[in-house]
């Protein structure tokens, strides 16, 4: 893996990382594929709305089918058909967001899978195991998800274990697999300076920040995005885990980030709330039962070239399965697109106009109708 | 519309419909559309599958959206964004078999909706002006679905009643769009009879066998079929409703029958229930944990020049959205693959050793493994 930094504009960076399964240009944005699918899109769907990179979760793999067998079949890219660049996660944010009756050990994490109830122990070693039998190009190294709100003491001692897990990682790296480091340190500053100086050293491939949007005020979270990523190097890429509101996107692509990975365009598209050049809507309102129009007239997706407001509100009424992906499509086009047009902007040097023209459309939620 | 007949192999009948939106080729299977769309499919999707015809439900479509919403937005056709030919049924059926608190009166059926028990009356006229505002190219007429059981005096008012609304749908037929009737008489060779001699002089632009596959036993399906087929005349296409079952489809083609629906293929897909060239199989299976290999080897289907049955197998198991789409394609391909070897078959004279061969093949389930 390589990457080229092609321009700055004030802080915000365009970029270009090369992999051997294709180039992603950044700032770049990870639709996720939790399970070794983008939820509803098949992956020539991805391709045609020009994905450049997806990010997959480690830990859910791992508990079904099993890494096992994603290595048997010949790795993640073979198993769910999608040859560009994957990204797989360590499965920290999970085993502490989703599983249950976790135990931190120093040596690793046992927990209880939240799908059946089973027991595991996952370690520094294993989560390198896991990720390279699935094969991805990036892998990140195993963390604790400092919790919010964590005292002082507490963040210290996570970061510790962080920096101590991410040795383990490095010794354990795969070969041709691209390793993250991830900053923790909690709300602190001292702390997340601690973290990346700790990190820094180990010479990963890149960096990224963890343990935001984690419940913390969003002023907070800017603060620590804004304080962290200047000590990130230069000539690495720098990655803000599981932050996808595209406000945040702005601050923190104005601060020095290069990547980005959420749920939100995927799971709000089967919730019915669609992204447009207008702002936010929500599909299922009253008013488009006879609207012929194209969800967004400025969009040149699928879904708006063929299909009008008023049969997307029917398929949405109707709890049909060609909702979820029509809805889908529309949204991750209109991140790819949002990202392509941040992209251009940097490199015009015209960032802070964007993000300036950009933010009140962003902030224009409507509301869902009765 | 316009029907051909271009060979016969027995009772067997190779067919060409030709209507303003497309040539349908007959035996032809008609995947069901219910509320607009083929569960899981894109109108994309369809094309790319050859499919020359769709089934939508009229009853669903009327109950929602509403057939004044779909006619405002430009009809059916331009509502779901396929141009290809569509079938819509008359609502008769799901009155029967979804409805709440029917009361069936001389001119039309009272009853409760499914989705929100609000009142509704459906009249032959009424089911012709929806038919009308969605614009099919082919409308059938309103008719009582005779239960199974029904005695003979039930089955023979059942049958006048059909009549009387055949002749009501025919005095309120839509300008360009076909009708065609529906021979009812449940399993009574007398009624079969006498109300196919009620219908052919009305002259409809073809002939439909319902009232069949409602729970009676398959010998006396396949007797109503061999006997009230040969009735119908020779020039019109000939429907037999709501049958798939393969097995079914060969003994009714061998019979003289043109067009079949139903919504096995997809419902059985979402299932997890696969048809293929060696039988049908369970997705499920454990043994396909680790399997490699595509799902049917000798089928060209996307799922199956893409995907491993391990994938197919995971995205089951993980209820994922993509399951249900990839098995609904390659379950539809399947289905669209048959009648393509069928009507070749009969092309060539051979369709009796098609259906000799195909029978043991179609017989072999597979059980679901653990």
């Amino acid at each position: 893996m390589n990457f080229n930094l092609l321009k700055t504009d004030g802080s915000a960076r365009l970029g270009k990382i090369t992999t051997q399964r294709g180039i992603i240009n950044t700032p770049a944005f990870m639709p996720v594929g939790t399970n070794a699918t983008v939820k509803s899109m098949s992956p020539d769907d991805m391709k045609e709305l020009n994905t450049e990179i997806l990010l997959s979760n480690t830990y859910h793999l791992y508990l079904r089918p099993g890494h096992d067998i994603i290595k048997e079949v010949g790795g993640l890219h073979k198993f769910m058909n999608w040859n560009g660049p994957i990204l797989t996660d360590s499965g920290g944010f999970q085993v502490f967001s989703l599983s249950q009756l976790r135990k931190i050990k120093d040596n690793g994490v046992e927990f209880r899978s939240h799908i059946d109830g089973s027991l595991h122990f996952l370690t520094a070693e294993l989560v390198m195991e896991i990720q390279g039998a699935l094969g991805s190009d990036i892998a990140m190294i195993f963390d604790e998800c400092t919790p919010y709100p964590a005292d002082h003491a507490y963040a210290l001692n996570s970061l510790k274990l962080t920096t101590s897990w991410a040795k383990q990682c490095i010794d354990a790296k795969n070969e041709g697999q691209a390793l993250f480091g991830i900053v923790q340190g909690g709300m602190y500053k001292d702390l997340r300076k601690q973290s990346a100086d700790e990190l820094i050293p180990l010479e990963f491939d890149g960096y990224a920040l963890g343990g935001l949007s984690v419940g913390e005020p969003k002023e907070l979270m800017y603060e620590m995005v804004n304080h962290t990523t200047p000590m990130l190097p230069t000539e690495k890429p720098r990655y803000l885990m599981g932050i996808g509101d595209l406000l945040d996107v702005l601050e923190a692509v104005a601060a020095g980030i290069d990547m980005f990975d959420c749920v939100m365009p995927t799971r709000n598209a089967r919730n019915g709330a669609l992204f447009t050049s207008q702002g936010r809507i929500s599909i299922k309102r009253e008013e488009f039962k006879m609207d012929s129009s194209p969800l967004d007239p400025e969009c040149s997706c699928y879904t708006c070239r063929n299909f009008s407001r008023s049969y997307l509100r029917h398929l949405f009424m109707t709890r049909e399965i060609l909702s979820m992906k029509l809805n889908t499509l529309h949204n991750i086009h209109f991140y790819l697109e949002f990202f392509r047009k941040m992209r251009e902007a940097i490199g015009k040097g015209e960032f802070n106009q964007f993000r300036k023209e950009q933010t009140p459309i962003l902030q224009n939620n409507f509301r869902s109708g009765k």
